[in-house]
């Protein structure tokens, strides 16, 4: 037996991801809510996964809620961390459209990464109200992120009245990744072919190569990474 | 008190849409979905809602999944219904953009108009699985059809190597409205937005004004209706 937490003995060896009982805990969580259900899906359940006592459990999440706010909010905290950060540079070496891409590659990249597909919780009643005011607070920024990058990449509106829309439907198909995977049609290539689509919807698709090797700069200037995606392509 | 299906007295007037305690059964159990949640919502709950006893509900459904799997179905009937129709047109009298068009632009209304948001429920683990094969099915040939039209309507792939990519992206635009919906964005306009989207996609964008009146003539001539779409947009 191993010591965890709190210092409660384990019932057995974990095999699960996770340096610490309460990223066990998350994982364990992750897979039985994405595949059996929220509602039904105990504490007890979780804590029977990871092997630990479900009092050992409510050492570091009070309720389920708390683990499902955890989760949710996991799924937004890098894309919009980096959305923020590829927001702020302020120097104009990096134009709207590519900033706009790389915050669509390196989000959808992280929705397709995770080991289970969080964002299919998304819209569960469940999920909706003042309980998770954080989680929806955190989707709401980044989705005006979007907005905004979409809106100075796209200054005079080209297809529709509002020049918004080119960076919510650009955040509208980086979710829509969360279906794909549902549905088992992510490929390598997805993440790279949603941020593509928002440059062709914002007029730049005879600029795509140029836009796509400033993202990839941009990712790289901001200390992060994504699996080679243009090698993905055709 | 009034009678109903086969026979059972009402406990109380119905306040429900429908003609029938089937249809009133489906509503009442649209809204307990969608608010409540699925898992958590029993039959006795939808009989409740409904004003009628558990006894009566099993009559019209035999278990809580018979209920989700018409519901579900429901979302892409009539979408998959008009798409055959837009598909089967074979005098080339419409081009395969408008049929696009008019394909999402009418599947997104249906999407954007029931009662209750039900599409929330597609990626329940619920609602997954042998149980429901008969709505991934039908959703399946009806992304099969956007995949399909996208094909025709660009030949030669444009911005990227998949023709197949143009129809796919489309579907997923269409479907992007039951998030939009949920998080409670969802305008008048919000179907033609993502229609308009996919030409912009499919290398069309200049000839959008053309491809949006050929799409509302083959709407009106396959005998369907949208709201005047084109009045609610710039």
């Amino acid at each position: 037996m191993t010591l965890t937490g709190p210092g409660r003995p384990r019932t057995r060896e974990s095999t699960r991801p996770g340096a610490t009982a309460r990223e066990e805990i998350l994982d364990a969580a992750a897979e039985l809510f994405t595949t059996q259900g929220y509602a039904t899906t105990s504490t007890r359940a979780v804590a029977d996964a990871v092997g630990i006592r479900q009092s050992s459990l409510y050492h570091h999440f009070a309720t389920k809620d708390d683990i499902l706010e955890e989760l949710l909010t996991g799924t937004v905290a890098e894309g919009l961390a980096f959305a923020r950060a590829a927001s702020a540079i302020g120097d104009g070496t990096v134009s709207p459209a590519a900033r706009l891409h790389a915050v669509a590659l390196f989000d959808g990249t992280q929705l397709c990464s995770g080991r289970w597909n969080i964002g299919v919780l998304y819209h569960l009643p469940e999920a909706r109200g003042e309980r998770f005011r954080s989680f929806l607070a955190d989707r709401g920024e980044l989705r005006g992120l979007y907005r905004r990058l979409g809106s100075a990449a796209v200054p005079a509106p080209l297809w529709h009245g509002d020049a918004r829309h080119h960076g919510e439907l650009a955040f509208r198909l980086v979710e829509s990744l969360v279906s794909l995977r549902a549905d088992g049609q992510v490929t390598p290539d997805s993440p790279l072919q949603v941020a593509d689509a928002a440059m062709v919807l914002c007029g730049a698709g005879s600029t795509l190569g140029t836009i796509r090797a400033d993202s990839l700069a941009l990712i790289a200037r901001l200390g992060r990474d994504v699996p080679d995606p243009v090698a993905g392509t055709h």
